[in-house]
């Protein structure tokens, strides 16, 4: 009893947040659109300047073998929520903005959840895109609040979504155009909408549609001026920041402080703007003494689009090539994360729920199968070795295996998606096994030569979908 | 009820078996254990003379494209008698002798059973190896009765099986020596006895050992006694005959009026002491006045052991080669299936259930997944080609999925199982595509050429694995 009393009493005098027992440190997830595995400085790419993720990564621990789940968006987003696969979760492949579109089953369990139990501030900052309908929306998922748009910046309006009173249009729409819009969409077909209507995104802000169409030129400032508020806001007690930027996505904004500032080219502009944004929450978090307490984890949800690089991996954003799913990825926290670290470990976005769990100090749920493992001794050098061996890679928008990695090796049924501008070559409709150790760019399919390792793959790979089956039909 | 009783009056009047207004014909399946593809002289060999199997191929349907589902005795007998995928009912490799050993769970409904719903008088001659536990002993499993010995005739007495006070011993056997063969069993590891126990398979009837070890020199003679004189017992009343012939598995013996009569070797001595078997079969039902309601299905277990021919086919029993699940086929019935056909449409075992269940006017249970089809238009000749497209390969002692034939098409992810008389190749280890139709004996591996196609297999293939997974989950 006196010893808490010293402590309020200490903390409050330095003007630090409540200490307890059980110190309950600070998540912010850093989670940006379509940027590759080497579109950062410290990722090797010559194409932009990336200050201060490349001192993140000096300060904390760089992944160079790191994977989201899915090599498209709404999955990749649903199993970093979640630590379960995309199919077990029923988000397989992208949501659009349809009316009645699905989202992540509201059983499910988020990160932003899983931490309510500790009493944490929890917010999103940017791209959702887990369903719109408000039973899915983030405010219904374990966020105390929400500002950003409700999946990519290339769709359009969707029907719906409350409208708030005080809507702010731009580019000279009114009510009724923005009405016709709606009605439009709905009209069309499952996917798409006409090109007039798409790149048009709702900005929300909690359950409601505040901005049509939203103004992208400003929407990274934007997101960074509300995140340092939240920061600001909950100094005091444990928060837990998703922050999902909308960019590097296309159609790519980047503000007038960016536009150029690469001197290569608008995809590159925007991340620079990303990197600034990572900046100022780093700037924050220390100006509010944070810093020793904060957990900041920086990835992007798959790989480059038609912009950006991947490089040297094979393959980009839809491929179970390594190009869709490995990703750049920092973990930063002094003292919590072992600092100057670069491994090549497996380590996956799926760990994120199970690592923030052990470093929160809350059990996981028992009533379910997590696909994710517990990183923390890993992150904090107290292992040498990734607790993951093996990783294994779905469709960009299906329920089928496609691969695995189990160590050094990967074996593909696939790893393609024929795309606009790629065409497709036999050798990419073969079956192939790649030693990624030796060929980290997936060039040279042994399939036929090491028979019996492929051998290996392909039944560890077949267990795993029919345990995942079994799973999702109990 | 004039016409009832006018049929009745007609019936008895000619010595023929009661006819209703739904006749109900006689099932035989005779069932012979690792006779291999070419191993009947009109399947091509040149080794042996089977005249009357070759004239039961002349009066019916020749298939050439038959498939049991397995390719060893247990999963293969299991299907057969259930319609349904080894995996599907727990059964997916060979049951050995040892105590509180598994056996065909006895909520599987076998053809036997089906049959009782029409008052079927029902009998399996021969071998079972389906479980010698009671509960698993064929007339726990809708058979009336059984003579026959209880699993492969290499294997060796079991502990847990009724004795009858009248048992015969062979060789100087007595009580005390066949207690001791048990207790040693007993102490010997899972699969195996020791050599001098081995080949001394019990012969049961009903639920009891009458005889020890198994007199197998008259073994096939003693099999075709007691199905005729089955046939004799219900000639007026509809039968089921499940006739599974111990030979030509190893060790091979033939009775004493065909040792040598083949002039190769004693497996096919064995053979052509089935073919006069059948041959006794069919006299019987001639001379009983049954041969135009009978239908009769001959074919094998699994592909050749180290005796007999696949030719041209690849492989042999253990294996998803061709050799080991194709086998020959012949059905007939004058009147009910067409004369002198000779098809290379695929067929199965599986199919034998609901065909059955379709010539006797049974509904099939609808609380569960029937692997099979109805084939009975097909082999009346109303239909040119088989309702089944695709062939399901497994392991030979696995649940992991190793082919698939579609259509023409054959992709397997194994073949082979390494045995003391054969080793791998390199070949054998390969992921492989063949186009049987071109390529009957699966030389050419097209899978580095043929892509799209090998990628339809391995998808049709994995999405079969998973939904019988999810059924057997359930």
């Amino acid at each position: 009893m006196k010893f808490s009393i010293t402590v309020l009493i200490f903390s409050c005098f330095l003007g630090l947040k409540t200490i307890s027992a059980q110190d309950q440190p600070n998540f912010i997830v850093i989670f940006t659109d379509d940027q590759g595995y080497e579109d950062l400085s410290c990722f090797g790419s010559n194409k932009l300047k990336t200050p201060n993720l490349d001192q993140m990564a000096k300060e904390g621990v760089k992944l160079t073998s790191f994977y989201v789940a899915s090599s498209v968006c709404s999955p990749s987003r649903a199993a970093l929520l979640t630590g379960r696969m995309p199919k077990r979760v029923g988000v397989p492949g992208v949501l659009f903005p349809r009316k009645n579109e699905k989202g992540l089953p509201t059983e499910e369990i988020t990160i932003a959840e899983l931490l309510k139990e500790k009493n944490y501030a929890t917010t999103l900052v940017g791209k959702w895109h887990l369903g719109h309908d408000k039973k899915y929306l983030p405010l219904n998922q374990g966020f105390d609040s929400y500002y950003g748009i409700p999946y990519s910046n290339n769709m359009s309006i969707a029907d719906g979504i409350d409208i708030s009173p005080n809507i702010v249009f731009n580019d000279g729409y009114t009510s009724e155009k923005m009405y016709s819009d709606i009605s439009k969409i709905e009209s069309e077909s499952k996917k798409g909408a006409k090109n007039s209507l798409k790149n048009k995104p709702p900005l929300m802000r909690g359950n409601q549609i505040v901005e049509y169409p939203t103004n992208q030129n400003t929407l990274t400032e934007r997101y960074t001026k509300e995140a340092i508020s939240f920061i600001k806001q909950n100094k005091n007690k444990p928060f837990f920041l998703y922050f999902a930027h909308s960019f590097p996505h296309v159609p790519i904004y980047a503000g007038d402080n960016f536009k150029g500032s690469s001197g290569t080219s608008p995809f590159y502009d925007a991340v620079q703007e990303i990197d600034w944004s990572v900046g100022e929450v780093m700037k924050a978090l220390k100006e509010n003494g944070l810093d020793k307490n904060t957990i900041v984890i920086f990835t992007s949800d798959n790989g480059p689009n038609s912009h950006g690089s991947a490089k040297p991996l094979k393959g980009r954003k839809f491929d179970t090539y390594e190009g869709g799913q490995r990703v750049p990825a920092i973990f930063w926290a002094p003292n919590k994360i072992k600092s100057g670290m670069v491994s090549d470990e497996i380590v996956s976005s799926l760990d994120i729920l199970p690592t923030i769990a052990s470093y929160a100090n809350i059990p996981l749920p028992n009533d379910r199968v997590f696909d994710g493992y517990d990183m923390s001794d890993f992150l904090k050098g107290k292992m040498e070795q990734s607790p993951r061996k093996e990783m294994f890679f779905y469709g960009s928008n299906s329920t089928e295996i496609d691969g695995i990695r189990l160590g050094d090796w990967k074996y593909l049924i696939n790893g393609y998606r024929k795309t606009s501008w790629r065409k497709l070559t036999e050798e990419d409709l073969k079956m192939k096994l790649f030693n990624l150790k030796e060929d980290k760019s997936e060039s040279r399919n042994l399939i036929e030569t090491k028979t019996k390792k492929a051998n290996e793959l392909v039944r560890r790979m077949q267990r795993f979908d029919r345990d995942l089956e079994k799973d999702i039909s109990k």
